[in-house]
């Protein structure tokens, strides 16, 4: 089984101080929102969020979007070898249950994220997906996992095939994959650094890296080929 | 270089004979937008669609966005070794540079796909975005590509691992991959049908796979470890 953590997802409710802003209560009203359930996104609140501390990189539901997407689409998920946790930059959980079928559509899923920060649960009963608050290390205490890496700009490289091979030798593995489109991670991060590109990748593509990597080797060892 | 073409893919302009349906109407009129350059949307215009043909399959441009994000964030295409095709149902082609930078935020991919309907380059000059009138067939001729690959649930087994080696072995190999929901394709196909999975996976799942595994294979080629 692998474990992923999208960790420091930029996935919040609109803060407090912006309920006021014009643009903020404009979007609310147009859109028939309740402004105390409405997630901040960048694309639609860009000049409320002007004031606001690390604008440049909040309000992002679109990166936990396609990396939900890709997960829960993907070969390993439906093989149920996969668990994938997003952890927010508010110290938030989402526990995602293998079967969940995502919303394609964003505006749907972003619905579905204002409600699962009301209710904590969805749906009632199915609890498919769970809103806890906790760290991220709370979370990594809990996984509890055999090894853990840390996908990383600054870690040592290794080719997407390698982390692959490597994930496999462990039992539960857990990696972690920063959930924000810039910067560095806000929590204190542990774990095995691993860098898979010179270059900056989106959330997404190193996601599908891992999931696709581990997913072939698994393979190969289950068909006794390593 | 690997080829890929997403073939007859769900994107169109809201068909005419819809253009004075209510549903239709009160979209274009909430949204202030010109009923002549709409995007279909199933998940706006479904009660629209009921008599349309092959409506549970129409309207789907979440799928054409999820698959261009992917592929263009991807290594491959970072390291310039691939070019992807969207082939439409109406036989239109949208040609895409590797450099362009897809809207993360789906309503504004929208909009951009309507400019391009409507303008068919996108920007005037750069053309990083390209449309025209062209079949599958014809697209494939002009590619001409040195293999064809047909991602089909009908086709030959391989794992994904074995399609990246297989693809590999070919100069510049051309892959299609259905661009729709459900069904089969709507074109004429030829070339060699392959599975990768015994269960119906969606166009990015597939395209992910073919991508991700051809990088491995070539990159393990030059370094000479094949």
């Amino acid at each position: 089984m692998l474990n992923v953590i999208l960790a420091d997802s930029e996935l919040e409710l609109i803060p407090k101080k912006l309920w006021n802003h014009p643009v903020i209560k404009k979007f609310v009203k147009k859109r028939k929102k309740d402004v105390r359930y409405t997630l901040l996104d960048s694309s639609y609140h860009h000049k409320a969020m002007k004031n606001l501390k690390e604008n440049y990189r909040r309000g992002r539901p679109d990166i936990v979007h396609f990396c939900l997407i890709n997960a829960l689409e993907s070969i390993l998920n439906k093989e149920n070898k996969l668990r994938i946790y997003v952890h927010t930059r508010n110290n938030e959980v989402i526990y995602v249950k293998p079967e969940t079928r995502i919303p394609r559509h964003y505006n749907r899923f972003v619905g579905l994220m204002e409600k699962l920060f009301k209710n904590k649960k969805i749906p009632e009963g199915l609890n498919l997906l769970k809103l806890e608050n906790k760290s991220l290390k709370e979370l990594i205490n809990e996984i509890s996992p055999s090894k853990l890496f840390v996908m990383h700009p600054n870690g040592k490289y290794l080719s997407p095939a390698k982390v692959g091979e490597k994930l496999s030798k462990y039992e539960d593995p857990c990696v972690i994959v920063g959930g924000f489109p810039h910067g560095d991670f806000k929590s204190k991060i542990e774990g095995t650094k691993i860098s898979i590109y010179p270059k900056e990748l989106t959330a997404w593509t190193v996601l599908n890296e891992i999931i696709i990597n581990y997913e072939n080797k698994i393979k190969k060892k289950k068909e006794g080929k390593i």
